[in-house]
């Protein structure tokens, strides 16, 4: 199980009652070869030569998504290592993993290259560092595409500059139970950051996570961007636990504790479960683990849950193809065993 | 908590998957005297008085209710060993039981004297046994207003005749869940038995129990009317004994599963339920104990459940005057201690 797992889950997470993780990615393209959507496949295979000798002695290793099965592409995907538009055309494309897994190297996605550093918690300067680390590495190499004036050139206008885009998943249970999300949440946008609701429809979530990233990269050093998402970020965390406060005041107690307790007990004893289902269940049991309500769960067994109910993940784990009614079975079975497990 | 639980709930339980407890039920009425509602305070007094001192030598104990706290008067009612109806004027009322609490005598309820026997499980024969010995006992001692072409005279001309009623309680889940339950049980109105529903509206009942009881008693020998209704209550055993095994077939046993367990989930981890709640989860737990899907709860516990989480029975457990909404805090404490301490 712990293979299936991503290896940055398992670290010191700051502020992880409320930041789940955070993710940093440069954005760069190599001096002399077309974008990926206008390269041929020999530029495509070229960029992949050049990054794979750059970082020869990173320890760094190679995964091709030509000739890798779609089942653990979307392993890849759902670990949070690559994201779903490499699958798009597989075919010269792949990623570079360092071994704790937590700096993935996208290449030909976008961009020629994505250096991407996701750590648990609030960590953005330590993901900074990871990812500007390899980013030094790898410039001293290779020849990248810079302009004087704007910076790092990119496939997307909107990443020209420094190709940073610095972000944090927030969990905001409470702040939706005192219907204050969109309040808190709607400011964001006009200084600066996007929202957006994973896993929701539109700007809403159905597991109460939200992403918050910079909209601009050109215009502001790094150390300014990742600066001000942090500030920003405090004052969304400082909100969300206050809520929590509020809902643990003595009125309301009781029925915050009914709440994940019961959405425990579901997860703990259901025989057939949707992912959809699982997922708001987890949210649940997530606040209540977070707020000390629920001491048979622990944080990381409630934070890999989240990976576990995953349809590829899950696939895996049960190590055979799967009808969408099997995974609920199985989805379920795993739930129960994962939460008994490690029980006091 | 076993001194709050009815003593007659504790034995065997014959067919006891589908039939939750047997009733027989015998009125009788002193030669002499005016019906209950008729009667003075005198007359009423000379029927606790006779009645005592005929069963001097039996073990049984008068419970007068005039003098009784109302918790320990409702506690008598949620433990089925006296009606609603004996609580509407206590004064002059009582009732005197046997150490099992399998036999209730009830005085100047609706007739002077109602003799009753539960058992758990069907066991009419034996509860018919013990109601007719009482019976005779008491024939001995007193005299009963009777007329030799009618038999046993009581209040109410429905029951004058033998003055039997009998009665069975079913738990039918899978005949509601096969939509079948109102075309098995509307047969029988038209041969002589009654049908309500327990806890439901109308003949609908919420927890799936429904009692079975015969309409006449004048006409037939009490052989006759208990050998009818066992043979009817067989024929409703065996067909919802068909549904549940329907419902087990491989593709609905999940779903079953799923079911049961979900009930069983939520009623052992929420922290705040109402009665209408647990008494809805009781069910579904009750058949997945019955079908042998959930190991993890005994019989005995779940047919002590049903008990526990009602309100009279509830406020003694916990030892003081409860407001609604604390009740369902300490219901849910009650049943969650209940389904743990007694875990494999």
């Amino acid at each position: 199980m712990k293979d299936l797992l991503p290896g940055w889950l398992h670290g010191p997470a700051p502020e992880g009652d409320v930041v789940v993780s955070s993710r940093i990615r440069l954005a760069r393209n190599l001096q002399g070869y077309s974008f990926p959507h206008q390269a041929d496949e020999r530029a495509l295979e070229a960029v992949i030569t050049k990054v794979e000798n750059a970082l020869k002695k990173t320890g760094f290793t190679l995964k091709r998504l030509d000739g890798m099965a779609q089942g653990e592409r979307l392993l890849l995907v759902e670990q949070y290592l690559i994201s779903p538009d490499l699958l798009k055309n597989p075919s010269h494309r792949g990623v570079m993993l360092n071994q704790d897994q937590t700096v993935a190297i996208m290449l030909n996605e976008e961009d020629h290259i994505r250096i991407q550093s996701i750590l648990p918690g609030l960590a953005l300067h330590e993901a900074w560092a990871a990812a500007n680390h390899i980013d030094d590495v790898l410039e001293a190499e290779v020849d990248y595409a810079f302009a004087e004036k704007v910076g790092y050139l990119t496939t997307c206008p909107t990443n020209v500059g420094t190709g940073l885009r610095a972000s944090v998943m927030l969990h905001l249970p409470a702040l939706h139970m005192v219907d204050q999300v969109k309040k808190v949440l709607s400011v964001l946008p006009h200084v600066g950051f996007s929202v957006r609701g994973i896993y929701g429809e539109g700007t809403e979530s159905t597991g109460n996570l939200y992403q918050i990233s910079n909209q601009v990269t050109l215009g502001l050093s790094e150390d300014e961007i990742i600066g001000k998402i942090i500030s920003v970020t405090k004052q969304v965390i400082d909100q969300e636990r206050s809520a929590r406060e509020a809902l643990l005041a003595k009125e309301s107690r009781l029925q915050l504790e009914d709440r994940v307790y019961r959405a425990y007990g579901v997860l703990s004893e259901a025989r057939l479960i949707s992912s959809e289902e699982a997922f708001r269940l987890w949210d649940n049991v997530l606040l209540g683990v977070n707020l000390g309500l629920i001491p048979e769960v622990s944080a990381e067994q409630i934070n890999e849950l989240f990976f576990l109910i995953r349809p590829a993940i899950l696939q895996h784990l049960v190590g055979k193809d799967l009808a969408p009614h099997e995974r609920d079975y199985y989805r379920a079975e795993i739930i129960r065993k994962h939460l008994k497990t490690k029980r006091g």
